[in-house]
């Protein structure tokens, strides 16, 4: 199936940005294949404890462990190189993102869960490897402050959503949702669109 | 139920110290209403967690999602005034601590646990919500090193089950210890009660 | 049992160290006592938690935590000749290390799980303690970029699973591993054993 092809393109791409993210705080190999796993397979699995959805993917299918640790070794072995990819790669985490998404939106509405869950399911999935990789390397989570990235992780679910309930077969649905999110995830990176600033400066506390 | 009344109002002023939080660190409307859901609801599902308790709270209710995304956004609007009320706010937040905390200590005495596990479970639910908010703020948590916040939740769980072993119904217990606990919060807000400090200098590590 | 005893030395050991690391963000007594727990009690916790492992071993058995609340206490008593006992400190935690990666081993390979996913449990319960420690005392977890101590846990529990699946008994392969294990994190202490670092500057993202 299409979707676990990209699955396994989104937890590479996923694993090298925190491989790379791992080399910025100057760790070790441990440390890099540590923060790459959870960068790639962290979101989904704070999606399966928080609905209580066991085993986690990763406990069932260890292959995917497999998978993001040789991504995380060859992400070091080609760093030096990865200024020149930096497009692609971007590319590659913008359809990660999707991916996610849409398998997590997916296995909260298999469980039968209401619509806000299924999309906040969604949104663990998609954009919080990414948060749990900044907690782990000390840094404020990049997604509370970069341009749109976990917001169209809501709009790719809401579609999706609203695609099945217009009678849309599951497929389909999918594949114009991935087209979609990944469309405005490129057009988010070109336009530099970004989400209101809310600043606050008086210690109210 | 009253304590119902009291949970909605506790989960609103909640939301808005982590509103008020990620504006501090200058996130974007949706980290600031990620953090908020975090401040509010994250104890509880930290506590649901490690109990084993499912479904999780909000899960199970969406509702209370809806309520504390409106209370972020209604804290980024008012955040210019917030200094006027930051006496409100401050009550707010203790009465709200001491709400949740009595929650979870119904939650895990009605789950047949031991007092220890009672307590722990009010003081996770109690004052988790913020230990999270400043673990994903980037933060050492406030309460670890604040005046008397965090202990107070397990002086109120103590007291709760210390009544209902005496024979006091639950509904007195309660009301009871909302009001015991919250009159302690405010005179350790008042006298600026503290916790002694252990500060340690020497690199052991 | 052997390693009932030893287990009830790593948590004192872990405990203190967590108390240490609370003393030098001067965090006050209940902060000290939290972190001290996290650290004990946090790895077999998240364990528990991504193997879907309930009920957790402290809400099973309360009295670890009044263990490691004494241990605390205590290390905040004698930190100031914490000096002296540096050595046997860093010998308790190498001890508490293995032991506990043992029983994380134990644990998943009791439940069924895969030979990967063992090594996970132990690492795991091993390591993840510290990290979680770390977390909350907003550092860049230090297994991430010290010496040899994370890795370790994986040759502990890879010659701990092999040692089973020669036919050694249980009784011996742990024993074995305990003190294989311990050798190998002593070595790894004497001669400042390190992974290679990888260290990325370009700013990719």
């Amino acid at each position: 199936m299409l979707l676990s092809l990209i699955y396994l393109i989104a937890i590479s791409a996923e694993a090298m940005t925190g491989a790379l993210s791992a080399g910025r705080r100057r760790m070790d190999l441990f440390g890099v294949v540590i923060i790459a796993c959870v960068t790639a397979l962290g979101g989904g699995s704070l999606r399966d404890i928080v609905l209580g959805h066991y085993p986690l993917g990763w406990v069932k299918h260890p292959e995917y462990l497999g998978f993001t640790i040789c991504a995380a070794l060859i992400a070091t072995w080609v760093a030096r190189w990865m200024h020149h990819f930096r497009r692609t790669f971007l590319v590659l985490d913008g359809l990660g993102l999707i991916c996610f998404t849409l398998i997590g939106c997916a296995v909260a509405r298999d469980a039968g869960h209401a619509a806000p869950i299924v999309l906040i399911s969604g949104m663990l999935t998609g954009a919080f490897g990414g948060v749990l990789r900044d907690v782990l390397c000390n840094e404020v989570p990049l997604i509370f402050q970069k341009e749109l990235y976990a917001v169209i992780t809501l709009f790719t679910g809401a579609a999706y959503l609203g695609l099945l309930e217009l009678g849309v077969s599951i497929n389909a649905a999918t594949l114009w949702c991935l087209g979609g999110g990944f469309l405005l995830r490129l057009l988010a990176i070109h336009f530099k669109w970004e989400m209101p600033k809310f600043v606050y400066r008086d210690e109210v506390h």
